[in-house]
């Protein structure tokens, strides 16, 4: 039987989503949890690898068992083997041909910042600060030029090993709260470091440090370079996935 | 001089706001750090005390200093010697007869819970979680019961060294925000764990535990006693205070 989980976690007990030889995977202690509890040897394969520092208010993950389980109790049964961080919020059985990250055709994730002058202990581990005045408006029209299909070859960090660099994007909307500003953007995927470098350039136009002609042209031309910054993985979301 | 300042801090970090010989208080660290940068001794009143694991998204002190410091600097150079968890946002002269705590007209705090069955990681710490379907309407009605002047002994914890119970509620809003509550409340002052005894009451309500007779009554006779539930400190805000 092939289940797909949902699932939750702060990003700073984690050194991202991947098993890795130095600190502990989302992935790692997901697959020690359910190979605890259905006594099997589980491996999961996740909708896409999320960095270290990233929050997940809904990852999706798939795997295959040879046993029957209960899947309504699952993600009660599972979480008390969790340690803190991360929580399975629900289990379903899907076909033998789901595949959470083949299958997936929508992503969307979410940004936050804030920009006040002085850190806010309570939003600390949960948003960027940007200590800048951001024009709102310039910010609006920097996100409307990357809807649609580009090369992004020019937004994503060296590490990328994908045959492809292009990515259509389907929405990209700004909200802004107060000092508070939330970047949603939803594409068919997303490459390494995209919608931190993405977002890291609408608010370099928001500080008047870019204009929203040298988007334009990195979206033409990935070998101007000139969008170099990127954003801190505190203030980003994997909000869902679509199937 | 006299000066008032502003001040956000994590209550996660903190055994409350008080000086105190096990753990650590916010007053401490502020009057450290004060002490360290303006090189005088600083001793801080502030609006009120906060319990441990209780935050203040604005907190207000005054102190009095001898020398004089350029205030609109003091949050950033006092920012630089405080440990994680607290920052100092504003920093004005006030007159001589101002008193942090006794020149306080009005309090406003916060209380946020959410009612999903499974933990969030990503809202442990800063919600009280309450695994329960509420009744909004009844919720709402409940918190009508209280505006006004009442004799709120029913509703605090042991321990209050005050010599009248009697306080009045101006205002208690409760917003909800798919499976979140944010309970909002304004009074001329606030015993020990009043907040969240009312709002533990209040929840009471919505689980369909306590009716609103019962809430009448327990504002007309504090013998009453059956008003006995808490909610966690890790869900308040002090929000607010007005001079």
């Amino acid at each position: 039987m092939k289940v797909l989980i949902t699932i939750e976690y702060n990003g700073k007990y984690f050194s991202g989503w991947q098993r890795q030889k130095k600190g502990v995977g989302v992935q790692e202690v997901l697959e020690d949890a359910l190979s605890s509890l259905l006594k099997e040897n589980i491996t999961l394969t996740a909708s896409g690898r999320t960095d270290a520092g990233v929050h997940a208010i809904c990852q999706y993950a798939h795997f295959s068992i040879n046993s029957n389980f209960n899947l309504e109790r699952l993600p009660y049964a599972v979480n008390t083997y969790l340690p803190e961080g991360v929580r399975v919020l629900s289990a379903s059985v899907v076909d033998e041909s789901f595949n959470a990250r083949l299958s997936a055709h929508k992503k969307t994730y979410l940004y936050k910042i804030y920009t006040r002058k002085i850190l806010s202990p309570l939003r600390e581990g949960f948003y960027a600060n940007v200590p800048y005045e951001l024009n709102y408006e310039q910010m609006l029209k920097a996100a409307k030029l990357f809807l649609g299909k580009h090369n992004f070859k020019g937004f994503c960090s060296e590490g990328s090993s994908v045959k492809s660099f292009e990515r259509e994007i389907y929405s990209f909307e700004i909200e802004k709260n107060q000092d508070e500003y939330y970047f949603k953007i939803t594409g068919n995927g997303f490459l390494y470091n995209m919608v931190r470098r993405i977002v890291a350039a609408v608010v370099e136009v928001g500080k008047g440090k870019l204009s929203l002609k040298d988007i334009t042209l990195a979206l033409k031309d990935y070998n101007v370079k000139h969008i170099t910054k990127n954003m801190p993985p505190c203030g980003l979301y994997l909000l869902n996935v679509e199937y």
